[in-house]
């Protein structure tokens, strides 16, 4: 089974509770606490499927809070809490995991209420995080005649994990902090909540963003001829550029925008379309998958 | 390092947040969000500490949401919502695991709004839960002449292991619910937070949580002359009662109480101490260590 047939599962025991988004049809679920818009989501990162090599500690917290706090800023959210379940093979880096992570709370103000600890074979950390959303934003939303963004171009994380494949050093890697220390776009997401008509996170891969919004809006999406000398250094970077995955960026559509980079257009219709050196085809559902 | 020691970094470093009670203080932390009080927590089991054998994927769901919502039921609080982070090995038994959290959620009417899937060599299940207090009840409070209740006698999920581990089945086990289908005292503990005045659950052991009610409440606790015929099969029934885990019963402190079995008294002093047989003595501060 692919990821995306789980997800089928999910929705089919769990799409049909009474909140206002669940499960499986955003980055994070919204629901109401008291008067309060508020985002739940949760992510986990292990040493088998998410730490590049050369990966430190430290980062290991960087990377577990930054990718949860990616889901709510895909939410225009803002995020106030955060615990995480640590499971480790031995105790020895467990401070510096929790060093990284509060390095990442204390940047943008967030507590860290809770956590657990077990042991386990395999290092894994699972952040769970919740904020308030001002406006209720998801991957439904895009109309025809507006624009694609994205707050950065995509595919420097995987270009930086083919070269470490083929044997770079850390030390070599154009974009390591992409990989090693990733930004969740908060301000940002924040920002363009209040105008943007539809928004998620590169997690797997653009493609799979861009087809998701295509899919929850009923719009065809083109990409346009976009320069991708920012990975000149890759032997496909039209695959990386669309496939590749771990960029942690938020994509949206608007009529316009100053927070992001335009990359395509919204059309009536369906699918995921690109225009490259006069070429159109089509964009596959794909990038990358836990299994 | 063993597990409190962890949890002494833990405070170090989060300790002093802002917060109404912090990470490390109780089973969950309690946060205002609007003018709610809201309790939030994580816990994680994993097939290597705390699946026992025999245990079917359908109960691993279970056990998942089970002990994670026994945090809840620890601040008497009404739980809402649930995620999962989920690791698996194979595919094979993630719909049988969800299904098993799903009736626990049903049971107690709550929304189960998102998760995450992530492929690892341990299967390993993170639960996060939100719930809402309508009053701060935390290990602290417990004032001398008071009595000590629980919500069942403690012992029976590890009389269960220790047969296991002894070669039994699992259809000769006396309490095989204990272990592979826990319930949360969700109910009692909602009720108990009206009038008790410190609650902790028991899920290292009774003694773990009676010290940490006496520390927190600068109190004497004084365990009575408890009939253990509960663990009769046991061949060392009062170490089973003091130090075994796994129960995930709440136990409390109030002048009376219908919802529980008195198992002693609050005086004023230090230390936790067990009358048994005519003779007093000093109760260790140890019980399950994942480490």
């Amino acid at each position: 089974m692919k990821e995306f047939d789980l997800i089928k599962i999910v929705e089919r025991l769990f799409g049909n509770e009474d909140v206002i988004t669940p499960a499986g049809k955003h980055d994070a679920a919204y629901v109401k606490i008291g008067n309060r818009l508020v985002v739940l989501t949760c992510d986990t990162v292990n040493e088998i499927s998410d730490f590049p090599p050369y990966m430190l500690p430290e980062e290991m917290g960087w990377m577990a809070i930054a990718v949860t706090l990616s889901d709510i800023a895909a939410c225009g959210a803002k995020p106030l809490y955060f615990l995480s379940s640590i499971s480790l093979k031995s105790t020895e880096y467990f401070e510096e995991i929790l060093k990284g992570m509060k390095k990442v709370a204390d940047r943008y103000g967030i507590k860290i209420v809770g956590g657990d600890i077990d042991f386990s074979e395999v290092t894994t950390i699972a952040g769970f995080a919740i904020g308030e959303a001002k406006r209720h934003i998801t991957r439904k939303g895009a109309r025809g005649g507006e624009n694609v963004f994205i707050t950065d171009l995509p595919g420097k994380a995987q270009l930086c994990l083919e070269m470490l494949e083929n044997g770079a050093k850390r030390d070599e890697l154009p974009y390591a902090e992409k990989l090693y220390t990733p930004v969740p776009r908060i301000e940002e997401g924040m920002r363009i909540a209040r105008y943007a008509s539809s928004m998620t996170d590169v997690s797997d891969s653009l493609a799979v963003s861009l087809h998701q919004i295509s899919q929850s809006s009923n719009v065809k999406i083109v990409i346009d001829n976009i320069d991708l000398s920012h990975l000149s250094g890759a032997r496909k970077p039209l695959e990386l550029f669309l496939y590749g995955g771990g960029d942690f960026e938020l994509v949206y559509t608007a009529k316009s925008s100053e927070d992001g980079i335009r990359i395509g257009r919204v059309e009536k219709g369906g699918g995921v379309f690109a225009e490259f050196n006069g070429k159109t085809f089509e964009v596959e559902f794909r990038g990358y998958s836990h299994f």
